[in-house]
């Protein structure tokens, strides 16, 4: 039997089964993760412009939480690279990059961020997420993708470029362009080379010199940690830092600290700005952990439920922002190494939490030399895959509308920045739907002879009559297109003064709303007082069940006819 | 022939064929209108916190344009109730009501509203004006009704409320109630009363004394000139000025005056305030232009064309705007008196600014004794037939999320006015919209016994069969329902775990957009994982057009069947 609980706590559920097959196999993939999940923390902290232990700090406490509350059992929440973008272009403006009040803004943020998906997972609003059409995220992670390696360039060659969007890094860019600083240039480009040259060709070349696929695929995901301890090694050696490559410095060990930055008063006058960055990183990552979520699940034919990963993703940001974090989400790389290194549960995650805990404690010291150059590298080599040029031929080809959204998106978004950009994609995808919607295919028909069968007058060889006319609505009628049928109606009626008859046939419409009702009696009254009957065929149940109760089947001159070829018929017998 | 010009100037199509009997119907309907008119500018003049001269140049140059570009042949422009309310709403935080700075900010916001009609008419976007859906129109006017209503209290009472929104007049009315001014008071009950006898009992009253139907319908037309001749005499008779009445007083006669508001460098800081009242007065107005010229267009078999009534309307208000007038529309009353008066042409609209332009050479000195609170009664009684509470129940009955659209446009707009109370209302109703077709229909379906038809497992007694899960979508597929269809098949799925093959029956599919597409893929992918196969049937022609430019088919793991019988047979036969 579940537990009564088991529906918000998930973890009383899996927890009672937990096997010692279940934690050997967590146990590796923990291992795993947590190696990758070193350079990847504090490259992301760095993206967000924090200090690197708050990559750490956001990679532990998520953890436990999402372990407790979460549905899927590989999904693996922390710092993520869109997320950590939205974080750097939301703070950019509220508190100077480094400075203490910029790191209780990336806390309070990920709090806001936290309440507001709890919030939405309380209200069982995860479909909200829906509104964000594919070609929108497409064009906003294609951009943001770039946005971010652009940002990198600072790190890779040594100098100070300012901006979050291009108009704002390319004249940085060429004011500094002569200023590079060629160790940090010679580090970040040799790091990048060989990541690269990692994710093409190791793991095929180690294939290649006999060594198994299993093997092989753990040494391709644990080669990154030999950039950072060669690039660290060489700056330590060379005393590089003192010739002004940046290194990451001291990092504190240790748990992270508790944080309260709802108290923190300074910030209060900027909480609508931030307000509304926890917002659109609430959707982003949300999107993007449930996607992820889903598609793992779905490989083990398991499920996840959307509104338990709000509330789970809500209360993972939340104890990101109350131990110095900052926003956290699924992300898209850890998830899947999690999942391919075998995690079954959870507590996976939780494992990865105490490992990484073990690196804060032990291994900082060892980070003081660490390449700023090097961590750049790794963040350019992570989020170029985000960059899909594909989907703009794909999209052109599919469907003009979707690649209006994808390229507005993404064009925005590099121009203005991400909040600007995925606002506008998100309204232009709304609008352009309701703009087709707004204008639906209206087919006048005519009986395919021999047959009860009325199809497009345009398409096929079909018999019509010229007192009856017979439309064919290829939509849901409602507010924003009934206007468009009286007027197709009208145009239609004033253009064959013989027509006594109109026949509506409603095969495809799903619903009328009040508008189209209202629209509909304005037709049937128009067309009483032009000495023109109007007909309905075809009506959908729901849809007349609806009609009913209104009185427009009172108004209505004509009848509401069972099937069109009954109506046709009836209205050419009575006058032939 | 037409003439070349006449798509842009239907004047020149028209006047070809203007005849002697034309002429004489459209005087005889001038002369009507023009009697209706003289009350109706000053009342609408005074609502929009101008100087009652303002109402009559509103009422002039705008009809000759209009004559030139509408479509309508019997659409009468002027100032309206609503466009009225909504000036004073947008004017009332720019400058102070009566003074010079406020009379030129109306007059920009007619000139920006109409650059933005001609604007939009010449980009063919009258169908934004179908985004305004009948439960929020029906909402917004009833609100304006009452907030207008509640606004010429001040004129009855003599009292000097303040505010456009019902928490600003409540409270200024409490406050004032002890000060009525009572002669004020009597005048304008008188006047109101008078007005609402006329209006409910006076033509049947005529007919019972033996009048004729059209002499009965002339006089009570007449009657609302009598209620102001009397009070006015009362007023100077009885010095009531010097005792406190407010009278009308000075009108300067003659000619409108040349203006050139949009040099007037004062209201610049406000543009932005102004552009955007504009752009509601322009929607509103067109709205209510557009739907008056159409039932009247019908009426006698004829059409109008909502592109050139965006122009036509455009041109009226920039020439409202050059000549000391504000916005203007085609409104409801005085179109439904010049169309009953027997106007055959726009002529008509040209013979009625010559007789108004008479009637304000010689008529103004008449005026000076004119009770404002008269002018006041005149326009409760014409804005209390807007507010229509059946609408309420009507749309609860119809459909819930109508009537929330309703509720809301009703309440905000007299809780916070005007332009939030419709900003509201039309978010809402579009996102009442999206989720609807966010959640569609999805339905099981199952072979109703010995036919080839394929119905509702849940409405009818049908055979279904283990390996096969028949789905039936009841709309198209687009970004804000396809993770819904993506959740549904992958609970049915996990719910079942037989299930071998999924067909989908796409006959209420009238589109598939890219993420709704992506969706498609993901699904098969995921089912193909869990050793599904997924087969599409009934796709209807433009769907698989598209489908076929995109690499779907070749993703698909199954087919596509011409009818849902024969996949169903298919599939069913090859694993018995």
């Amino acid at each position: 039997m579940k537990h009564p609980l088991a529906h918000w706590f998930p973890i009383l559920h899996w927890g009672r089964g937990y096997s010692r097959a279940h934690f050997s196999a967590d146990a590796v993939a923990a291992a795993v993760v947590t190696l990758m999940l070193i350079p990847q923390s504090l490259a992301y902290a760095l993206l967000a412009g924090l200090p690197p232990e708050a990559g750490l700090y956001a990679s532990m406490a998520p953890l436990v939480v999402y372990a407790v509350l979460g549905t899927s059992s590989t999904l693996a929440v922390g710092p993520a690279a869109v997320t950590s973008l939205v974080t750097a272009a939301a703070l950019g403006s509220v508190a100077a990059a480094g400075s203490l009040g910029y790191a209780a803004a990336a806390a309070l943020l990920a709090l806001l961020s936290g309440f507001m998906l709890l919030a939405m997972g309380v209200l069982r609003l995860g479909f909200v997420a829906h509104f964000l059409s594919h070609p929108v995220i497409s064009g906003f992670v294609s951009a943001s993708g770039l946005l971010i390696a652009a940002t990198q360039l600072k790190h890779l060659m040594g100098v100070p470029l300012t901006g979050q969007t291009l108009p704002e890094l390319v004249p940085s860019l060429w004011q500094h362009a002569a200023q590079v600083h060629v160790p940090t240039l010679a580090i970040g480009l040799g790091a990048l080379a060989f990541l690269v040259w990692v994710r093409r060709s190791l793991k095929a070349r180690l294939r290649a010199w006999g060594l198994g696929p299993l093997v092989a695929d753990v040494v391709t995901k644990a080669a990154p940690v030999l950039a950072l301890a060669v690039t660290t090694l060489l700056a330590w050696g060379l005393r590089l830092d003192e010739s002004g490559l940046r290194v990451v410095g001291t990092v504190p060990g240790g748990l992270p600290p508790l944080t309260m930055p709802a108290l923190n008063a300074d910030l209060w006058p900027q909480i609508e700005q931030l307000a509304l960055a926890a917002l659109l990183i609430s959707l982003v990552g949300f999107v993007e952990s449930v996607s992820v979520g889903q598609s793992l699940a779905a490989k083990r034919r398991e499920r996840i439920e959307p509104d338990a990963e709000l509330r789970a993703l809500g209360a993972s940001n939340i104890a990101a922002g109350l131990t110095g974090g900052f926003p956290v989400t699924g992300g898209f790389s850890r998830s899947v190494v999690n999942f391919d290194a075998g995690a079954r549960t959870p507590a996976a995650g939780v494992f990865t939490a105490f490992a990484l805990l073990l690196a804060a404690l032990l291994l900082t010291p060892a980070l003081y030399y660490l390449p700023q150059a090097t961590l750049a590298a790794t963040i350019v080599v992570a989020v170029l895959t985000l960059v899909d040029f594909g989907a703009f031929t794909r999209t052109w080809r599919y469907a003009r509308a979707d690649f209006t959204a994808l390229a507005l998106t993404f064009s925005l978004t590099l121009l203005w920045g991400v909040e600007a950009g995925l606002t506008a994609g998100v309204s232009a995808s709304l609008l352009l739907y309701l703009w087709r919607t707004s204008r639906p295919h209206i087919a006048t028909v005519g009986r395919v002879p021999g047959t009860e069968h009325y199809r497009n007058v345009l398409r096929h060889a079909v018999q019509t009559h010229p007192r009856v006319l017979s439309l064919r609505v290829d939509e849901s009628l409602y507010f924003a297109n009934a206007r468009y049928l009286e007027d197709h109606i009208a145009a239609q009626v004033a253009a064959h003064p013989a027509i006594a008859h109109v026949v509506l046939q409603c095969t495809a419409i799903n619903a009328i709303d009040a508008s189209a009702l209202e629209s509909l009696e304005t037709i049937v009254h128009r067309l009483k007082d032009a000495g023109v009957q109007m007909h309905l065929s075809e009506v959908k149940g729901p849809v007349m069940d609806r009609l009913e109760r209104s009185d427009f089947l009172h108004h209505l001159s004509g009848r509401v006819f069972l099937t069109h070829h009954q109506a046709i018929s009836a209205l050419t017998e009575e006058q032939p």
